[in-house]
């Protein structure tokens, strides 16, 4: 009895949908850039003296500064006393006691309602009808989140039900952002591939989602269509005819809609305008309007706040069963509350400083230098990658990444294959050892079987960014002669 | 086409499993309270003139301060230009900047890697070594999490598998916290209850285990025993002597272990002492110091601190197979991080001043005073309750609730059920509308089949506990007397 036992909890015995869980962002690449970093630190000779996480959209690890009235805000509200520092600007200061009055104990330390703090969640709303032209927008259908990711899984796990033939199935975009794959492994509901056009600068294609779609129903019950607009790693921002389209298609064929429009603020390409699909679905009226089932989701992460760390988001729903909603809440709960300092950040993302307030002037600088700024560098990216041989690349329209497609040597392939390793994974893992760049292999998204692709976030500095653009060139370059 | 269709996500058509979910903590006591609330403040008449809510363990909320370091340092991180100010002692400003300075871009907006800033990490583990009188702690097994409850909620998440009467099970103590039943029903688990003793003050007696362990066989495979030592609800504090016995057997047994000890500061009673599941582990030796399974969870929102609305919290895993350990670091990441604020302010916890430093003196009274009223508290309500004809209560040992039983009359019982409602249920409902006081249903808890309970948190201060408590009696007396 004493000898030695086998663990209760091994790779075989263990929930096997965890198991077949892939999440490309944060997977071998970047646990091999943590240990350069470490190796660097050590003072191993490389030939790079930095790494540079371009995996990620994490915008504050890349330099970008906080913007100031939101940090104000939050420290008021950390720490009250500081309410009478002549340090803060008195907006910041009635910003942050409106928020600590609607706080239990008048105190971010105390848990919010699960679907968050009345007011902000009020502040949303308003926020929401102000970005859609004044079409009404309901506190109680929104919901604060542990970022929008949180959200998403949450939607996720009410729409998965079903056995076989019936199990739930889930329509993506390929490209996609991983946490869509991961959450349906996770929750054993099919994952339905569409295939967005990089010929046409990864648009939506109505036709491909009827494929799909079709095919599909030979294998599961599609019951559910998530588009991300504008697009991840795709950046691709989606025209109003496009989203009419998608939403006619998901009231014919009965597709609840996720529309995961976490990038809203980052729009750059002349032309592109977001249009949220509330919005669209509102204007189309009857029967859409009023019955098209919806799941909007927004963060503070990515705009031009960049607030990751501090997990705040939102999902607004849309003709959700009055029932179901109230399913939502209760699953909420169980996890008590959002992160209280979260949701005060969102407020302030919600209802920035007005004209007439102290604050106004420096927020809009600090917000319109960030938005300039990523607007440059995704020209940038495009330019440099258009004018390089074997990379092709759409231009960065909106969000904050290029997916660049790579042409790679068949030799290259030959030899990741014998490496047990994706081509791209086998380029990306060359790139990351010989050069420091950071970057996350096409097969982590999805692409069509034979191409290669790799994302790379915008973000760097715009000093870094140039030669990082030149080195990644150079080093396909190399590379591909290597193996031709 | 255009007529009015069905919804797609209906209560029929939605996650059964979620449906299923009961998290009563949370549940139509707490949406009443929240209704009353709102009648109070549009002025409508009430035999009370504000709800007391000691139905949820959220200790800012009821009025108790934050600890000025904690906060301290958080607002230095959070907006680091303060770092000038002279409003802040020394020690908060370098634990800042240490803070800071493990951060990407040295800013709590950007992600930290999935299982936790490397530093608290490693204070993490500094101070669960100092807890357990040196026995060595490794920063990589330790996660840091949104609340314990996400940590709990992944462990467990890990552990689901099979079918049929293959299907895992999981002993949880009764009466519980309402996680687990919730958890295990979102994940379709297979709930074993085992009882605590209400005679001998809610011990955990191995016998039962055993009983509920072996009796469980027949319909489902246990694979894992949650233990909440100090209780929750029940206030009990685990002997010594008991940790071994649960210990043994759960190693006999091949149970994987989750030790929910996120009360490990809220001990009060004499001749109680806290003793952690991984230390008495560690000193049984062989074979369970290197063979048993551990999962141990902590929580900035319990002890001294009560800073919930921060979700910040941490697992530590002993003896995890280190493949399903890359599992739980993989699943981690889909979520990105833990909030950054919550794991600065968990740094504040695992690491408070030490003697020399300026912030000592007062952290150390802060901290003091705050365990000695929770204690005064504990013993007062259990003196008030402990002389109530037809309510019995244990020694609120420790953990932030008592859970006394009462007897209702058959009239009242059959009342209840005539309004469909659990006879407890209808006592607490009946309590609600009447004083303003919020408890939950000890239904929400579990109890055994005929004996009724309520929880109530020992959080309201002093000058209104008192009060409360004796108006909660004279309310039993009254509704018994009413049905009698």
């Amino acid at each position: 009895m004493n000898g030695l036992k086998e663990k209760v909890l091994t790779l075989d015995t263990m929930n096997q949908c965890v198991r077949r869980v892939e999440y490309a962002v944060r997977g071998p690449i970047m646990l091999r850039a943590l240990e350069l970093e470490q190796e660097l630190r050590q003072g191993v000779k490389k030939p790079f003296t930095e790494v540079i996480r371009a995996n990620i959209g994490d915008a504050q690890a890349m330099g970008q500064k906080p913007i100031t009235f939101m940090r104000q805000v939050l420290a008021l509200c950390v720490d009250p006393e500081l309410l009478s520092s002549s340090h803060f600007p008195e907006d910041a200061k009635r910003r942050a006691e409106r928020i600590l009055q609607a706080c239990g104990g008048h105190s971010l330390g105390a848990y919010s309602v699960s679907s968050g703090i009345q007011l902000i969640r009020e502040d949303v709303a308003r926020y929401i009808e102000r970005r859609d032209g004044g079409i009404p927008s309901n506190p109680n259908n929104i919901f604060l989140s542990t970022g929008a990711s949180d959200a998403i899984v949450t939607v996720l796990k009410l729409l998965v039900a079903g056995e076989g033939r019936a199990r739930t199935g889930v329509l993506i975009p390929i490209p996609q952002y991983p946490l869509y794959s991961a959450t349906l492994a996770e929750l054993n509901a099919v994952q339905v591939n569409y295939y967005l056009d990089e010929e046409h600068a990864w648009a939506l294609d109505v036709g491909e989602l009827r494929r799909a779609l079709h095919q599909a129903r030979d294998r599961c019950r599609p019951r559910a269509l998530c588009v991300i607009n504008p697009g991840n790693p795709t950046g691709q921002v989606q025209t109003r005819e496009c989203i009419e389209a998608v939403i006619r298609l998901a009231f014919e064929e009965r597709l609840f809609l996720l529309a995961d429009e976490v990038y809203q603020d980052n729009v750059y390409a002349e032309g592109s305008q977001f249009h949220s699909f509330k919005k669209v679905l509102t204007e189309m009226g009857p029967p859409y309007a009023a019955q098209q089932e919806l799941a909007s989701f927004h963060s503070a992460s990515k705009g031009y706040m960049g607030e990751c760390g501090f997990r705040g988001g939102y999902v607004e729903v849309v003709n959700m069963d009055a029932a179901v909603q109230q399913q939502m809440l209760k699953l909420m709960s169980v996890r008590l509350c959002p992160p209280v300092p979260g949701q005060a950040l969102l407020h302030a993302v919600v209802s920035p400083p007005g004209p007439s307030d102290p604050s106004f002037a420096q927020f809009q600088a600090e917000k319109q230098a960030v938005l300039a700024e990523l607007a440059a560098k995704a020209k940038l990216t495009e330019q440099i990658f258009s004018k390089t041989p074997g990379i092709r690349c759409n231009p960065v329209q909106g969000a904050m990444y290029s997916f660049p497609r790579m042409h790679l040597p068949p030799r290259a392939v030959q030899r990741a294959q014998e490496l047990g390793l994706a081509p791209d994974m086998f380029f990306c893992m060359r790139l990351l050892e010989e050069t420091g760049i950071c970057v996350v292999p096409g097969s982590g998204f999805g692409q069509r079987e034979g191409t290669y692709h790799f994302r790379m976030t915008i973000l760097p500095p715009m000093e870094k960014l140039r030669p990082l653009l030149e080195k990644l060139s150079q080093f396909h370059a190399k590379f591909t002669l290597e193996y031709s």
